[in-house]
């Protein structure tokens, strides 16, 4: 049996080489966008194993014009991002703090070469306001493994469905509306 | 200036008795609860000065007929709960895993002395399904400080609002959709 | 073979379902006391095996009336504690630090609703002061293996014995007093 | 207002030297042995500034002929030690695991050169069991600020003293023994 | 006296906004590159006073035709690397593991879009081979506070002095070839 | 397949005793020295496997006269020592912070008894500039498994070599003056 550290295998000390740190052409292509207009090219654990106990991986994200990676949190990384072409309107919500502190949404407008940050477990999005040109940013995750959620997936598009009648009261909507919702396609949108 | 760690005061050795360690009558007593129908009595570092860098604190949940605590993610924090009276729906939805683990709802019912545990920075809530009698919970969570972010508040009820452009891609409706959600009153429900 | 973390198996993802974040019927009833009149129900990661790399865990603690969990530490976590039913007078001693904070016994009485911490790796007990009435309380631990050390177990009544020179001296009373003292039946009180 | 971090000073960067680093002729001496025959000599962050933070301290152990440093924990750290004069007959209990390994005691004879390691929060001790002649040991500790806790004397030379009936109980003895136990000069043995 | 956490001032909550979570026009202009040939333009918690405690720091990396960030290493901090423009030869060497894995030069000429790991602590470099046209990159950090200790500078730019006998040894060179290397102007490389 | 923790093999608890905890004549005898006049005896989890996961090693160094522990850094863990016997000039060199504190050396001379510091990652070093006796040292570090980076062979003893090029401009030296360096013998110094 493979020997593994954090449940990914660890490979043979004696057999390791440059390639175990290495992954080729990984974030140099614009790629195709998806729904919300926004791919993300993550380079985890997953990717290059010898990032595994390290504690961080790395992201290209393409945004088309108008496009957006939509609001959600990483359960175990703190994100910093710049950005490489375009511009991003990019923003997070603070926690449940005493008011007026609570639910207060930060943001700025970042052109090319600026750098945001956004803290660990907090929800927060990028968007491409420019209905003309796309947008790129690198952004850097601290965790070899961040993970992410979609937040309007996870809560409207989970397998199998959340229960109507606790999202309906929880968002003030009617069940209807969230019927309607959970009836939509969710499109994976961080591969 | 007094000593601080991790921001907080950090009284004088000298001075440190039992009551630094201890809040009374924190936790037995039903209270009102809220729009949602639930109410959450956290005793975190700003209630017991002695739990500074303890990692953990404890809450009692009271929920109303059919109340709720509605999907919310704590950023720093693991939660265990055990119900002590009625009955309670709970749940989590994983993160953006390959499929077909990609946002799978992990749901049960949970009777008086049942134990269910909600992984660090993922979207959880629990629904009290009996329209007729109130139920109660105890959680713990793995941090002195493990704070929360209540979803639809946070999205939708944020200070100074998210963009409707944003929201309305990401959530697949209509931007006065986004703009009634948004004029709705977002109560705070965890204090 | 199965993939471990920590030493405990991990299931296969594709496996995972709710039951692995719960335990039924764990913590609701009241449990036969030992024979210094308590009983702690613990439920970490050897009874949940989603707990696994959670850091926390929760008990439910019967006591008989006069009964107590006595003397112990618990070498990886920190306690909080609630009482549910009854009174427990409860308290822990500082470390060697410098006088006269050496050695200082923090003690409380607490009632139903009240909420006390014991600090990582500090010497604490419970005692149930009512000659009638039985208590119960929920305490939680921040870790999902926090171990238990019963002070008068592990050094009187460990397997094989300690030397009766060593405690004799240490315990300042004649050998005699130790030889008695290991003689004991030391029932273990953490199961 | 001084800058601190844990708690202790943080010296201005532009003024810390060498002597942050250093303690001049910590470790070589005997030193007199207490009551019990033993003298633990630590240099943690109280004596070195530039260890805050580190995560180590290191000791010198004097033991007279017949002398212990008595069953105590360290809360926070793990310690290696080795003998530089003299034998030692070391020991420590684990916890409560499930049986057989429930309080099982792991015990060696040391010689001179030999290394040992007392996992955290396990209680311990060493003995020289030579009737004529000293021993000497080096401890190391993982932590800039270990703690000790001497059991005897946490248990019952505590300020104020625990309940008679409460360790009555837990130790199987009579109170009166409890008492003449408290009656006892408990010297501190971890300065 | 502000409030301080890790020895950095930390803002009132009532009084954060989102530049505390942002640097404008930090990494999209290329930089006059040193003696060495290269420029690391660092963004950490001295920039960016909301990265405290957040774990993660990104920089822009120029280098000059043949221009190199030479051998360094990260005390706190692995990092994680992309090309930008331009190729690189990069690679870090292994510590003293057991033969045959002993400081192991791994290497690999990375291009546009590539990644590349240097492991926490190891000796790493970066070299652009092109002789005509520069190179940048980005590079994440797994703390908000990584440091970089050059090696050619910290062995012989040192302040004051370390003794030419010491590192004459070391090196395996006369002393004069010491003398002669701590005669030379040392210039900083990583700002 | 056995169970493992870290990677190393994590005994069946039913068959753990005092001797996987346990070292015989591990520290005492002075031992031939290398090439630069030093010999370490490093006590890690490779020699005792109880220290897995524990976070402390201890070693014992040797020192010819004139003898050294030529300059390296532990990527994982900080160093505390003391001197057994003789004298010792040791020091560090701290990283590139704002001046005046860039790369300053930091030493001292040691005497038998005196302990010193090394922050983690920080190039270090210890010199006995005694012609004619040898000294002695016990020295301690915070991780099972601390990793040694011998700075000279690390630079110019890799497999394969460094390319001239790169060193040749690190350290302002000629081409031919690194070849001569990469042809040496660079005997391992930390076993």
């Amino acid at each position: 049996a493979p020997v593994r550290v954090n449940g990914f295998v660890c490979k043979n000390p004696m057999k390791v080489n440059a390639d175990d740190f290495f992954k080729a052409a990984a974030l140099d292509k614009p790629r195709v966008t998806n729904k919300v207009g926004s791919n993300v090219t993550l380079i985890n654990v997953m990717q290059i194993a010898g990032l595994n106990t390290l504690g961080i991986s790395i992201a290209r994200i393409d945004y088309a014009p108008l496009g957006q990676n939509p609001p959600h949190t990483h359960p175990r990384a703190t994100e910093i991002l710049t950005v490489l072409e375009g511009t991003l309107y990019v923003g997070f919500v603070t926690s449940n703090q005493p008011a007026p502190n609570r639910n207060k949404f930060l943001s700025k407008v970042l052109n090319k070469g600026d750098v945001f940050v956004f803290p660990v477990g907090l929800i927060h999005f990028q968007f491409n306001p420019n209905p003309h040109k796309p947008a790129v940013a690198i952004a850097a995750l601290s965790s070899q493994n961040p993970g992410a959620i979609t937040i309007a997936n996870a809560v409207f598009g989970s397998d199998p469905q959340i229960s109507d009648d606790v999202l309906a009261k929880a968002f003030q909507v009617e069940k209807n509306t969230i019927d309607w919702l959970q009836a939509q396609f969710w499109e994976n949108n961080h591969n």
